[in-house]
């Protein structure tokens, strides 16, 4: 049998999630997790420290291709592994795009892409002039290292990342844009070339952190979204899973704001609500495998997030209750450790009628996994 | 966390295919595979002999529920599991139906489930009296130990079941229904008697082995084929999904032939094909929680077997050529070697137009999988 295996770097939910279409395709997954009980631990064959680059080179030998659960393998191991012949996908070319802010600005203002504006700022006297030429706040971002919300402030005077100005590191301050909502773009790539898009989806933040997502976004200028995420596909040569984190202004506008290189929270629908996942379109689109179709299965789809309430609550513990109330709903858990705000799972329902009536049965499940 | 388990008896594709829901639902499955790279490999946490009580007892006891892939298990086995407290779902009781034909049809007969006619055979001249009385043929088999045309063969005389009535053991006679189509009635109740089903479906067989599946089967009685269903279970006191498999006659009566209590090959469509798969209603059945929605996702679906043509194809090598140009089809390969017959995977396609388009999809993968 010619066995297709897959290489995961980081073992968490993103990683689980990729072991369902796996298994169904018979391709050998294998986990490269950071600890024991990782929520991919059936995959793990290896736990370690992915920025040891030996460690990281001697299990991409076992694999045909290495991808990625998250953004925060060095970039110096990943061209390490590509030196080494490994074929590592997306490639550091396109991770670079998504490890650092800066450089993914500069990248899209070449490819013309939409952003809101922004400037590489390296002293406090340029971040107090962006400021006062953009309605008096910007959205500071370390370059490096942010997510779900971290490394991330609104500020209205550079006094307020004085800290952050001190590393001596260039910041990127960005126009706080008064969005109508928030879209994403969901988009895979294979090696080829070839391109499938879902349609694109609301996304709904809570705290800085995905709460909802609503598939499709009701009266979203589609078409913009999807030429948006081919050029940006495209143009940085991405392979895999590509989501496109857009505002949508008041005017139906449609401005980028962040780009992650791997199946992504606004895509978790897809498991149900599409005819292939974006965890099935990753393995294929790594693999140079042709794309699947990437149909809806119902008229709407929702997810919500189960974010973590304390550290006791796993949201295993009520399904008893929530199976018995909402008997449609999809329910996903991803096996971590209890904590305040962590993503601990999440649940889909979709419906040919309404969204109004997904988003029921997915709150009747969700509002019962918290409380019996 | 409270973490439920389940431990799969069997190392086989069904075993495989509780592997996904498991996963999403938290649900930790660990599989006793008779052998190293069985289908269900990546959740096998003991291989060994499922004949040996030791060796089971000693896997049950790190799991809350035993339930089963295949039901070879002896039943001396599974009553030494019950004597020492485990939770064995199907239970031996009901097992024993399934095990056994001869049983089977005598607690059919109890029920008042419509039968073909049929006979406990233990000579020669009972047999041929069962001919005579039923248009000159008679389908025997083996009481134990069938499956998939084995242990079953269609006689006009004892001459030809000599040897199986030489070992002494009764046989079953049952008359050779002239049938319209072959029906299967798929149904999951959990331990606390909840029941759900899903709509029957027609099932295509060639050589005795199933070879296509439509879901819902067109014009057939479904209140007839779920009261039957219904009857079994509760009959039985069957935990999980159990498969009917029927007989309708020309005049659209319906007559069991077989039972199955587990995930059934006829049941493959619900994967893709109705809001909760087989797979995960029988680990929910079986940890009795409550069941899930059988609602199907779109009006037809189509589901093919990919038997294997030699020794050589495992169906995974023309992957670029069927999924080029199947790109709706969901393809399911089972990771076994290559063997003429044997069920290798499978591929599912689903449509709210037509059955025939659901069938021309899952045509179209399933032969560009056999050759480029």
């Amino acid at each position: 049998m010619k066995t297709r295996s897959v290489g995961v770097i980081g073992g968490g939910q993103l990683a689980r999630m990729m072991i369902a279409p796996a298994t169904e395709l018979a391709i050998d997954i294998k986990v490269f997790a950071e600890a024991e009980g990782s929520p991919a631990a059936l995959a793990a064959t290896v736990v370690g420290d992915y920025t040891n680059f030996e460690s990281v080179l001697a299990f991409a030998r076992t694999v045909d291709v290495i991808t990625f659960d998250h953004e925060h393998v060095p970039l110096t191991v990943l061209r390490g592994l590509e030196a080494a012949g490994i074929s590592v996908q997306p490639s550091s070319h396109s991770l670079n795009f998504a490890q650092n802010k800066l450089e993914m600005r500069k990248a899209l203002a070449e490819l013309s892409v939409p952003c809101p504006n922004w400037a590489q700022i390296e002293e406090a006297a340029a971040l107090d002039e962006f400021i006062a030429a953009n309605g008096g706040f910007a959205v500071v971002k370390t370059a490096t290292g942010g997510y779900d919300g971290k490394g991330v402030r609104v500020v209205q005077s550079s006094e307020q990342v004085r800290d952050w100005l001190a590393l001596g590191k260039p910041l990127l301050a960005e126009q706080k844009v008064e969005f109508k909502r928030e879209l994403a773009q969901l988009i895979a790539r294979n090696l080829a070339g070839q391109i499938e898009v879902w349609p694109v989806v609301q996304t709904i933040q809570r705290d800085g952190v995905c709460a909802e997502v609503h598939s499709p976004a009701q009266g979203a200028d589609l078409q913009a979204a999807e030429a948006i995420a081919r050029t940006i596909a495209e143009g940085l040569g991405v392979t895999g899973v590509l989501a496109v984190e857009m505002f949508e202004t008041a005017d139906g506008k449609l401005l980028v704001n962040e780009l992650a290189m791997r199946p992504h929270n606004s895509g978790h629908f897809s498991i149900e609500g599409s005819v292939t996942s974006q965890f099935e379109q990753h393995l294929r689109a790594v693999l140079n495998l042709p794309l699947g179709s990437t149909q809806a299965t119902a008229k709407h789809s929702v997810m919500l997030n189960l974010l973590g309430v304390d550290d006791q609550n796993t949201f295993v513990e009520h399904y008893d209750h929530a199976m018995a109330k909402a008997p449609e709903a999809k329910i996903h858990v991803y096996g971590k450790a209890a904590r305040l705000g962590r993503k601990m799972g999440h649940v889909t329902a979709t419906s040919n009628s309404s969204v109004d009536e997904a988003l029921a049965i997915a709150r009747t499940a969700a509002n019962a996994l918290l409380q019996a």
